[in-house]
């Protein structure tokens, strides 16, 4: 924006809103505001205390018609914003999968915000394909997945990669691509004949992303899960089911297989239930959203045996790779699938690379048109570290959930609920008295409750096979070793307190 | 991460991937990387010159196994990435629309990135929510939306403002709501004699999101719209489709108007065609990704009339309202029809306050789970520049505008094709001879070939009513006036080596 030597509005002229030097000056002094905050980060409630409605009443109800100086509003976050975080970032946070951060992900995102560049097509900015195409196959390579989900493996029309923005959409474009391939032959009508699989652990988007693609909801399996099979999906019974749905005149659509669920983190066995689904003509998707990442250490490889037979796979390194959010990397055997069900062809956007075929158009391969340069995240995250020191990170915080799985098996007032597999701990208190059920839920609920309301710590629950039970999630960046002990240490003063006061 | 006690690997007791003083060091560095980006943008070409593939000869085939120097890091961003960019913050970017930034968003996006909160639900990082609600509620007063869209106006079941990533998205979500509360009533079995409505000046990505939510690729209309009526969308030839529909048994069920397509930012005319559409019980979505922002002026308003008649309206303020991608603003006056189709009650996110039905959670607003907390971008916005300073931004890319229009109408080998509305000229050479439509349209391809291949700035076309069209974008946050000059000289010296050429 500039002066307007043919304007009719003399106002205004000197509003620049990308002043280079004044970026750099508001840009160092956020950069010190951050690291501040993150030095002393453990000074803050993990749990915001806030109340519903905290900040409706602190903020004014129209936005200024003014500018207001940059240091009023630094000073307001403190005031105003920073109470009302539940800080994700804290190393007592061991709540849901914590989201995992880094600087080389950090510096990445600010460089990915400064292009700003739309890259909707390859023309649109031949970097933020190229660049987010060699991190795919990178990635691919550190997994060991078959060449067939990688570019280098085949060309536009066959494998690779993308970068979404979550689970849910790598699910959805997916599920799309398996609908409408499958549509093409049956009809469009038959719609309401398309069944998908997944167990009752499977992660809530996917009925979701199932309603969003208008399947019927009636023909969404939840096939039921056991503790003794450690809630994973049986790849009999998972038969079973199909058969059943086939003998009905149903069409078996698309099956969502989890490799580390979020209750638990069990893990469905890919290779025999992709044979069942094979045998079936099923679209199988792997969702490791979480654990997909431990697969880069050779010593989880083999929870993804089988992965040559599925048609796609992700994972998200926002929730195990240092990434930020939002970063969901989603795999695919046949692109030319997700293309043909999402491709557009606005007169606006074409241009000669595309219609040489030589390149890949993103936009083809997700739900909206324009999208950020992602891929820099992930390629400054595996420059800055490279392959060893991530495999050192997630071996380390699988190494800290078992020194607290130790602490557990030596309480006997406690007990693990399901086997440890990844750096998760599900557990609860027990004192293995003759109180029933109901009242060892109810012990836990309180101890959890009291746990989160001292705000130096921050677990979540779950209900898996009627039992009620509490997660220790390690995985936060910052989190050391003396963080899980101190937080083991808070855990028991709460069982304390909680038996002595149901003693009395 | 931190030593590991009890660990079987002693290796990697050091890596610390969030060291709040390497931190410090990197973003510093970072920054002036950025703004001395900014400082000498100009001296790039403006559409990256690289060949399909460029990059892939350039990187290796595996990721590094040790880490690599930030320093090496940034100089392989200068050498590799850069010139595979196509600099869509040059002022020299007239393509598409631009996207526009400030210092204000930037900084905010740090800090969005640097608490890395899930808000999934109000819980999970409260202040996210709740100042995401502020926002939009601020922004739908400067448009001066009816109170029905406002979370001020009612309550959590009422209406109130979401952000998504992008209109496709905003689409989705709406479309999904009004699909489920039909087939609520009419039957699920019904899904394929659904019917939408959208002209053919509509933008691609509402076709995509119809077919995701798997309405039949045969009942998606794209009413066409012709030159003389300004490829705006006519209420009575709208009617009169609805009307053949339901003669032939099909149910109507939403309509997605544009105020400012992204051809020629055509206006549909709210008004009467919410008449129409509320006629039939039809969902009226109003997508104003580009224009809509400019409503915020009173001189523009007036495009949004009729308003208060529909049910969802989205406008991304990354197309003009400095945000940096990707910010999609959403308003609904029923949120609830909204939640009822998207919302999920996994175990492992109850909470007191969800349950409590006080607060918003937003993941049943939005496709995916988890969420950034992007609304402290439009927060630094709207503080750092004021109402004031934002209408003028508005103003002096519209006067620019004007100003480019004025080159045309004096340049007599040159034609406006519509008449400009907002900050978009359409425009084509046409020097008015006896040569055919053909001719005259490869004479315009020609022109933005030999444009677009000097660096110097960038444009893009498209075709209307069967008219082959170059289209003048201002909107570049860095763009002055100097540049808008500097690109009719270059556009006249292309058209004057060109005729020459012509008529040899």
């Amino acid at each position: 924006m500039g002066s307007l030597i043919n304007s009719d509005v003399t106002e205004g002229c000197d509003f620049k809103p990308l002043d280079p030097e004044e970026f750099r000056k508001q840009a160092h002094q956020m950069v010190d505001f951050i690291a501040d905050y993150y030095q002393k980060i453990e000074s803050y409630p993990v749990l915001s205390q806030v109340q519903p409605g905290y900040l409706h009443s602190r903020l004014p109800e129209t936005p200024p018609d003014e500018p207001e100086s940059f240091e009023k509003i630094l000073k307001d976050i403190e005031k105003d914003i920073i109470p009302g975080i539940t800080h994700w970032l804290s190393p007592n946070f061991f709540a849901f999968f914590p989201a995992t951060v880094s600087t080389a992900a950090f510096v990445g995102e600010m460089l990915c915000t400064c292009f700003n560049s739309v890259g909707f097509n390859w023309l649109a900015s031949p970097a933020a394909t190229e660049l987010e195409m060699v991190v795919m196959d990178w990635l691919a390579n550190m997994l060991k997945l078959p060449q067939t989900f990688m570019f280098s493996g085949g060309g536009t029309a066959g494998g690779g990669g993308v970068i979404q923005n979550t689970t849910s959409e790598a699910v959805l474009v997916t599920l799309i691509a398996a609908r409408d391939q499958l549509l093409d032959v049956i009809g469009v009508e038959s719609i309401c004949k398309l069944v998908v699989y997944g167990s009752d652990q499977t992660h809530s988007t996917f009925t979701k992303a199932c309603k969003l693609a208008g399947i019927d909801a009636c023909n969404i399996r939840s096939i039921p899960t056991t503790i003794e099979s450690g809630f994973s999906l049986s790849p009999s019974i998972f038969r079973k089911v199909v058969e059943a749905d086939v003998a009905a005149g149903l069409v078996p659509l698309y099956l969502c297989a989890t490799v580390g669920t979020t209750s638990t983190t069990a893990v469905d066995p890919v290779d025999p239930l992709a044979k069942v689904a094979n045998d079936y003509g099923i679209w199988i998707h792997v969702d490791a959203a979480y654990a997909g990442s431990a697969c880069i250490c050779p010593e989880f490889r083999h929870y993804l045996n089988g992965i040559d037979q599925v048609h796609s796979l992700s994972l998200s390194p926002h929730k195990w790779l240092l990434s930020y959010l939002d970063c969901c990397c989603l795999w695919v055997k046949d692109s030319s699938s997700l293309v043909r069900a999402l491709n557009t062809q606005p007169e606006y956007l074409r241009n000669k690379p595309s219609e040489s075929n030589e390149v890949v158009d993103y936009k083809d391969w997700q739900v909206g048109t324009g999208r950020r340069f992602k891929s820099l995240r992930l390629w400054l995250i595996l420059r800055s570290y490279g392959v060893v020191n991530l495999q050192r990170h997630i071996r380390s915080d699988v190494n800290m959930a078992k020194m607290f799985e130790g602490f557990i098996r030596l309480d006997p007032r406690f007990e693990l609920v399901v086997p440890r597999q990844f750096s998760l701990v599900c557990f609860r208190i027990n004192p293995k008295s003759h109180y029933g059920s109901n009242y060892i839920d109810m012990l836990n609920r309180k101890l959890l409750e009291w746990i989160n309301s001292t705000g130096r710590i921050y677990l979540t629950h779950t209900i898996v096979g009627g039992v009620y039970l509490l997660r220790f999630a390690v995985g936060a960046t910052l989190c050391e070793e003396r963080h899980v002990v101190a937080a083991w240490k808070l855990i028991k003063d709460g069982a304390d307190a909680l038996l002595k006061r149901s003693e009395e």
